[in-house]
């Protein structure tokens, strides 16, 4: 059984709280129960990484936690293989599995969280990269990584910033919803979670639940999607 | 100096219009100046074809022009070869060049339309894979191709669909232009025209021009975004 703890927003940003504010509470319980004291933050889906630590600093500093920029590092698999927590900030989901994938870090940080524990925290591209897949990330194709595979922390995948159709809108682009069940015509298409903003997955072992404040839609192949309830328990999910 | 005979349209429905219709005169006006009888049209980005051909056939029917399938072609590279001209409709971005890969019509196309001359008309995934590169599609990315390098019909990339920020969004999600300068930080990043739905642009040789009912932004690397007014030249754009 695997020892992973892992805990997968939506965004970092929701209407109405500050940066992270709305999931303080998940983290710093699952920071504290595992004796954290600093977090190895990778900024890699955001172009300039040393804003990015500040911006994530001003949070961590105050729950108490040590913020280390994983860019800082000389050998960045060390440093996984050092770290005792992890967070996956959002941007963009293509050049963050890239530079994984560039950096070889997608073994190490997949041993570490799945055979170690190590708390994995991920935010919007974060929390795509964390997936089965990034088939289903809501991003621009800006660079080309070399495989769509993503961590595979958990079996199925997750569309970040899930937003329901808007009846007024004049524009004629896809909704979101048409554009997951596209996803879902392919053969090889996985389960999607689809987390609007303010939904967090809480995942720890064989046991999946849904958090935040904001309710998800779950879309399973060949089923009409459902509203998933904050609470519901989602392990059968992880079931490969 | 290059034949080419390109029209493309950001998106096929624009709000207040039917199917292709804003773009009638544009359309018919570049068919029977080539005295095109016979439209091979190219249904991949959407995964039922004959439904997407049918879709197709009420505008062109209309119009006087027949409509051939390409899926319903025994040797799809054959009939781009015997093609009088080509139109490539919408849908995902990603499903429909990786189709164009995996039946061997990239190069087919792109020497029918860059050599021979025959009209290639786009409308949004379609228009996506006549440029430079699939880097600023808005779809999901569905199935992986084996490259995002695209038809380089045009020596720039298209942003069609483009969207203005909505002022009244709570959404936290990045906004089109957001992304677009995302790209726009990668090193080998090329020139964005985000197309808004009703807006056409027309490319006959090294000569481009603006056309449709709506504005486009222009991107720059560099720069700052610029709006460009239907009926501007954009010939520049096209300087390899």
């Amino acid at each position: 059984m695997s020892k992973r703890q892992i805990l997968l927003l939506s965004s970092s940003k929701v209407h109405g709280y500050e940066f992270l504010e709305y999931a303080s509470q998940d983290i710093n319980d699952l920071l504290s129960r595992n004796n954290v004291s600093s977090v190895l933050f990778v900024p890699y889906a955001l172009s300039n990484h040393d804003e990015y630590v500040k911006r994530v600093e001003k949070p961590f500093k105050q729950w108490g936690y040590k913020v280390v920029g994983i860019h800082t590092q000389e050998h960045p698999v060390q440093a996984v293989n050092q770290a005792k927590a992890i967070f996956v900030g959002g941007g963009n989901t293509f050049r963050l599995l890239k530079k994984l994938y560039d950096l070889d870090l997608v073994k190490a940080i997949r041993k570490r969280v799945l055979e170690d524990g190590i708390p994995y925290i991920g935010a919007s591209a974060g929390t795509n990269v964390a997936t089965r897949s990034i088939n289903t990330t809501n991003d621009m194709p800006i660079v080309y990584p070399p495989s769509f595979d993503a961590l595979k922390l958990v079996p199925f995948n997750i569309n970040p910033h899930y937003l329901d159709l808007d009846p007024d809108s004049k524009h004629k682009g896809e909704t979101r919803e048409e554009r997951i069940l596209q996803y879902q015509e392919e053969e090889d298409a996985f389960t999607v979670l689809g987390l609007r903003e303010g939904s967090t997955l809480y995942v720890e072992g064989n046991s999946a639940i849904l958090k935040g404040i904001h309710r998800a839609r779950l879309f399973e192949k060949n089923k009409d999607p459902v509203e998933i309830d904050v609470g519901s328990d989602l392990s059968y999910l992880l079931k490969e």
